[in-house]
């Protein structure tokens, strides 16, 4: 009761300061770096003899605005699924994505699209933009419930910078392929937020363990999240990828690998469930792992079957993995992976990777004609064989990890900064420490004990038709 | 508590085995026959000499991601009004419709898109994929909280199978014009369900009738689902008609009538209900009969006013349906109907059908000019007259009430079948027979006695003004 | 228990009678005056020799979709914060969206389209019926929970003919420049309803004040509004604007002004807030002020930097009306503003077409070159300088101002006449007035006395470490 009024005062104006400070910078590199380019441009555009029709917005705005439904929606509700973490986990999603959405515009525009001393934006940086919030709030996820809106914040300064070099590394400097970012990422965010998790590991966070399951209303929350992303990811594998055919045949590949994953999830779900029972950690994130695989091939000759093959494996990884892997990750490797993020973006984003150089290896001239030289330019111009690029695929995911592993052991210690006011291992998963709660009914569910829980109609009878 | 371990081990296995089973037969059939077509093959689409304009995914996307989110999030989180039943309702959507996107495909390929041995699959198979899981999904909401998953995945595969049978008699033997489906979709999946519920008739479904009504917060996900439906639905209407003029219009008109129907169901339902009250389930499935119901016609030169007519028909005669209808279709024709299909999908269907003859009828050279040929072929080539198109109309709803009678009574013979574990009649809308509901927190509701429930404000004086 | 069963029974023909006779009257002139336009009609639009690339319905579909969203979802759910609320909040916001959409097409017709005696209708027609759909649901937050559908009806009969009215002023009399709506949707909206709402006065509403707070699931509900409004609202802003440059600048200003302001908001609220808690009422609205406050200089050459500094500024300076001005707003002016209407439409809406005037005035054919035309065709062709022009810009202000709180007041007068049947002052905040509310259960929350709301877990010693 007698805190001095210094410790006291000092967490109170982290999170304000904190956001003023980026804000204000990245206002200050917007208005000396950033720029309207040709297509946004009232004088630019008027200038050349361009038909409103050939504007690359009408093609890449429908793409563009179902990406940001997953990044702000998806993500934010299927982290909703804690019983006392809803404020946290769509508020934090929502702080942590602007702020993600400005910076890497910076960051990602000094390493692509940096013209004259000036970024040039577009619809193409928004989109760029949304996939590198989309890594950051893997690495969330990870983390989850243990961390403070100050910690993540500086954890976004340090990934988005992290994410633009290692995406500059690989698109650019190693020509690899990745539209959907199987390794950009999924790799990238899932192993960023498991090591930065292994930093910040908690020995005695059983302390808020009551607190770590989910309540059935916000396991439904958490359902409109998965179901958001699973809805739209076929926009988010193909926003990027060349037009015409390419962005077909991504959303259609990304399509069937899901509804694959979806099967593969249900399925094995029941057979490892206590008496048959599917269990809602799975289906809300088992079955998303179809469109991450496909990350990497969804724009290439997957062909439907690849497609469904693809995805069907990677739905039954994922859940094998939440069921028997996440227990050792926490036991043997000291990773307490909140939302399970390396079973739904780690394994499946490496899986992704590897499939992809697969595909490339596979990739002739019969198979691609005339449309060789829009996926694979390098190939087409005899700069590289299929097998070389496919090399450059396998080092790509090599470099992904390193940095993944390296960014995130320095995001871990910057996070151990004492005074970024983490919470303590018996308020973790828990709104009440960040979020004025109304009426205090938040906090109902535990006042209940389990006693008065007996089920009226007595023991269920499981899956017998006889009563 | 002693069971034999067969009865108990059997059903565990049932599910896993079934959606093995069902993807691996698809992915089988997938690699035999499913090939990208022209524009979404890398070489075809290369080879020929277009713009990347002219792909068709540009026009038809935008409207296919919105029937996307009507398919996963409107009827899952709809069907999500059950106190105990939220998880099956959004997660065996889920399933079901993940396998009849991939078994439709094929199913639907078949009879559409076989050139040379194989399907040729785009973003055409992607829309008409979803409406049949649409048709699929419409049938679970006759049958939600009585049927097991393992049962419900047979009921697709049956259904699907039916369903592209009935929609080829129609649309290319009869060639009948449908574009929206209040037909092929709606009174087919209505009237299968419906049927199939007659045939699995529980007489003893009281027993679980304290689970078969809603809580607050249930009623407010159901409504999620609601008003994604209400607001994509002119997509729905409008994604599979002719490009240009067909696509407005149809959107148009489909919005006109969902407004008007919306209003008819206010009416309707504040008349009907005790003491003026406004009835969420009216206001969750009625408001939704206006997009039914211009299912045929939504195509057509059906006049703003005309849709307007028909939506704040078809409002008012569902609300009246679920006050009136419901309760004597299960105490006189034995057929329960969990949702209310009867109401929303089968008589607007109906209504729908006989405004397509209507409209269709009343067709003239005057009111489409030189758009007869894209809206009518065989009326503009002279082929048939307005009058014999009409009757073709009405014989293709005679067709699909048939189809539709005679398979679900064989859905319902088949899910008779012992060794798909049906829910005992006491175990009836209720999560927890399937799924692992973590914390028994679901289990409250019914713990407190309705005693306890007084009004502490006293007794509600309502619409006075005076205290 | 005597109640006279005149009393009692007026009120339950009120709304059903009111939707009948609204319905009844759109419809006839939807009969008379309504016609498909060039591009929806079948001969019409065959009769030119287009593309059907040309046809507008591609250019403006998927952002109307997006409008369609935040109205009904958006608006919707970020009303249902309410604890007992959110039935009405929701249903209401459908009813009367569904209105609105059918009484300002005819409105808005009647002033920019009426062409030989006909309106014609098109996908601009549902953007524009949509956005003064939004402007009344922006009233109804004003005085959400305090007044009955039937008194709302009415409402929306009043404030659609003023908007036209006013939208007609300002777009084609004084040719001002508001695409995005700062003045003609948001200061309009707000302003009626917060006048609407003092002339509604009521000294005794603290009677229904325990109701009028969240609980943990209804402040989740609305962040689905939220988040909504949030992501969809670079379609708002852009979907009337011209083609090309124009909707791809529209959107970006957006986004980033969006993106500024959610930061600015969260620093705010933990600055505001008890030791240094963010407060979910501010994170649900004033991160929407930076869409707001781009509503009129978004489509101009705002400059990235530019949108930035507008959003914070906006976001910041919501979260301190909702933090100081509001309960100024009702101790001092009588106003009892539900949803803070004032600080997330009202303040915004009028700083944004403040900064409409700043950036009209700093127009220059340098800046704008040959799309100055498309952006300002006045100044263009020499009629007005850039200075005029923003003098007109200042004037359209004032005009809104005007006819907004000349609105309000007679809609409060309107709305006062005591057959409308107002709820009582201890009935504000109520569902079950309107509605049934199935088994009870919405009236638990408040049975349950703060004392047995303990945290188990000790008082929290907020953002320290040390447990």
């Amino acid at each position: 009761m007698a805190r001095s009024p210094r410790r006291a005062g000092a967490p109170r104006l982290q999170l304000p300061l904190l956001c003023l400070l980026l804000q204000g910078a990245t206002a200050i590199l917007f208005a000396v770096f950033v720029r309207y380019n040709h297509e946004t441009d009232a004088a630019l555009w008027h200038w050349g003899n361009h038909s409103n029709l050939d504007n690359e917005f009408y093609f890449r705005y429908p793409s563009f605005q179902d990406v940001h439904v997953m990044v702000f929606v998806g993500f934010g509700f299927l982290m909703a699924f804690l019983q006392r973490y809803g404020f946290s986990s769509v508020g934090f999603t929502f702080l942590l994505a602007a702020f993600a959405l400005q910076w890497s515009t910076l960051i990602q525009g000094f390493f692509h699209s940096l013209h004259g001393g000036y970024i040039h934006v577009s619809v193409n940086s928004m989109i760029n933009a949304d996939f590198c919030a989309g890594a950051v709030l893997i690495s969330f996820g990870a983390i989850l419930g243990k961390t403070g809106p100050a910690q993540l914040l500086l954890m976004t300064v340090l990934e988005v910078a992290l994410f633009g070099i290692n995406e500059f590394v690989l698109l650019n400097l190693l020509q690899v392929k990745d539209a959907g970012g199987s390794m950009t990422i999924h790799t990238f965010g899932a192993y960023f937020g498991l090591v930065l998790s292994r930093v910040l590991y908690r020995p005695q966070l059983e302390k808020s363990k009551h607190r770590q399951c989910s309540v059935y209303h916000s396991d439904l929350f958490a359902m409109i999240g998965t179901i958001f992303l699973w809805i739209f990811w076929p926009s988010f594998n193909s926003a990027p990828t060349t037009l015409g055919d390419g962005q077909h045949r991504t959303a259609l590949n990304t399509y069937y690998s899901l509804s694959a994953s979806t099967l593969g999830t249900f399925a094995m779900s029941a057979l490892v469930g206590e008496r048959g029972r599917l269990d809602m950690v799975h289906i809300q994130n088992a079955a998303l792992a179809g469109g991450v695989v496909v990350g990497t091939a969804g724009e290439m000759m997957l062909t439907p079957f690849g497609a469904l093959a693809a995805g069907f494996l990677a739905g039954t990884v994922s859940t094998l993995g939440y069921k028997f892997f996440t227990p050792i990750l926490e036991a043997k490797f000291k990773v307490q992976d909140t939302c399970g993020v390396h079973n739904l973006h780690g394994i499946p984003g490496v899986l992704g990777a590897l499939l992809g150089v697969l595909v490339v290896g596979l990739a002739t001239h019969e198979a691609y004609g005339e449309g060789l030289g829009s996926v694979f330019p390098l190939i087409a111009k005899g700069q590289r064989t299929a097998m070389s690029q496919a090399m450059y695929q396998l080092f790509g995911l090599f470099v992904t990890l390193m940095f993944a592993s390296v960014g995130g052991a320095l995001g871990g210690l910057l996070l151990k900064l004492p005074c970024l006011g983490s919470p303590a291992d018996c308020q973790c998963y828990e709104d009440q420490v960040y979020w004025e709660v109304s009426c205090l009914q938040a906090l109902r569910p535990p006042l209940f004990p389990p006693s008065l829980l007996i089920l009226p109609w007595g023991t269920p009878q499981l899956w017998s038709s006889a009563p």
